[in-house]
């Protein structure tokens, strides 16, 4: 029990540590609650520079870029069960839609001290938790021949404050992602899921990948975890940010998704079957921190063949 | 009344034109509600050709770059009183912040065909609203002699569907703020609003500004909009989009606070005053929107010094 004890909180140390670091240095400004964060133009610069490098390197897929807003329809979130799985990240939009009457008792209300938000009802739609989401339900129909690919970025939403600065509330993904013939999406996840690899050690970090699950809910979600990882459906690269006191953080991942959103969405192949899908995402913020961490809060000490990679100057 | 409702009709037949002609072209993807849209990547690139745009017409400003996610704190909305001026267009975000027996319980209403949002109760916070919102918490205290300049852009949501192409759910706000003594924030927002008039005029769009108010709720909100109409607290640079039928639609604005903000996140000049505040505000999808009406869907057709502004290729 000590030992654990003892180790959680060297752990908790560590990050309080690296966020003091990376606020002091100005790659972050603290934005008031756990997990949020504004970015300095600094480490916008380095983001845009990652989002480049990705797209470059994987250009021969030949993706059709869409980005999508922060928020999307309810009724396609309700589509996917991500409420059973993952209630606790979850994000539901609620509005004001009442009348004048009604606005002025949620404004004395308020006036009291007292809740208001009962006089808001859900809004059509719900914060975006992984920048696929939205993709889908544009998908309905049949598919060309051979499949399509898509390159995705966006803001994604999950409630977990946390005072790890790798774990933020509202972050950016950047995503590849394969729908067509289950046989395609196979391959296209592990050949990718390489060259993703080879990309982020270019970059200088020390990444290998594991397999990993997502972190369903409750119980039931244990179970689908331990499949999940059985399966090998979800690969993810992990970097060490706090030396041996976990086990790294994924930056990235590389996932299969069978016939979930394909049979979801009514989504075809060409051969009419359930399209099968398969995305590579990378957590942009995420892999800028591995890279602080990595090479220093100076961009002077970072390597010039990164600093290249990314389009940085010192 | 048959004057009116014609007009009326004809408006909606124009947005509904605009519309069609925009998703045939592939500008933009329809994403299932009324102003919710996917990004071609030939759009972003024509929104990030603004922004950069922006940025070098308003380089010698040295502008602290700061770039928010698209929520912020709940306790910092709450400071704005923005719930009580614009209730219609909020967003508030629920999560779920139960127990696993809780969890059932909204998964077993959720199979029956009922409403689970009883389940949720409100995280720590909201959809921002303005992207200046989230910077002002972050000045509490005395700000340096002459006051600062900040250059922020991010997502704002508003919640407010709609059939016009031009009024989106969810968009990005590129602004320039500038945080410091009262007579200051008068020049800024008066010398910078010409300038910003000027760089959408290069832009080869027919632009002018007009005195203009915010969208206050309720028979209160209609004086409010009154008082500030009066003041030319808020001007809006306007394009005719669907030619006589309406006054044009805002693409960018220069707005005077007065010192509501500083007073309100205990903001002071090295005085020991007040502080006032002045943003400068462009909204990105409308200015490339603009930009399509008037040089037509085809980038083909766009005008070389254009396009050059913009380091756009056709």
């Amino acid at each position: 029990m000590t030992d654990t004890l003892t180790q959680t909180s060297a752990l908790d140390s560590a990050r309080d540590a690296f966020r003091a670091e990376i606020l002091d240095t100005k790659w972050l400004v603290a934005a008031g609650e756990p997990g949020l964060y504004a970015r300095s133009g600094r480490f916008e610069d380095a983001v845009e520079g990652v989002a480049r490098f990705v797209q470059t390197r994987f250009a021969d897929l030949d993706a059709a870029r869409l980005r999508f807003a922060p928020v999307f329809p309810r009724a396609e979130f309700e589509q996917t069960d991500y409420i059973v799985s993952f209630p606790h990240l979850t994000g539901a939009i609620n509005g004001f839609q009442g009348t004048e009457a009604e606005h002025k008792q949620l404004v004395n209300a308020r006036a009291n001290g007292e809740q208001w938000d009962s006089w808001l009802s859900p809004a059509e739609t719900m914060l975006v938790p992984a920048v696929c989401h939205p993709l889908y339900e544009r998908l309905r129909g049949t598919l060309p021949e051979g499949g399509q690919v898509f390159d995705l970025e966006g803001f994604c939403f999950r409630h977990e404050p946390s005072r790890d600065p790798m774990r933020l509330q509202a972050f950016r993904q950047h995503e590849l992602v394969f729908v067509g013939a289950d046989e395609d999406a196979r391959t296209f996840r592990n050949d990718m899921a390489a060259r993703q690899l080879e990309g982020l050690l270019e970059l200088g970090l020390d990444a290998k990948t594991v397999a990993a699950n997502d972190p369903f809910f409750g119980r039931t979600g244990r179970f689908l975890a331990r499949n999940q990882l059985a399966d090998e459906a979800k690969l993810e690269i992990v970097v060490p940010i706090y030396g041996d006191l976990d086990e790294g953080t994924a930056i990235a991942s590389a996932n299969r998704h069978g016939d979930h959103f394909g049979a979801t969405f009514g989504i075809e192949t060409a051969e009419g079957d359930a399209a099968h899908s398969a995305c590579l995402g990378w957590g942009l913020e995420r892999v800028v921190l591995a890279l602080v961490r990595t090479h220093g809060t100076d961009l002077k000490t970072w390597p010039t063949e990164v600093l290249d990679l990314l389009a940085l100057d010192r």
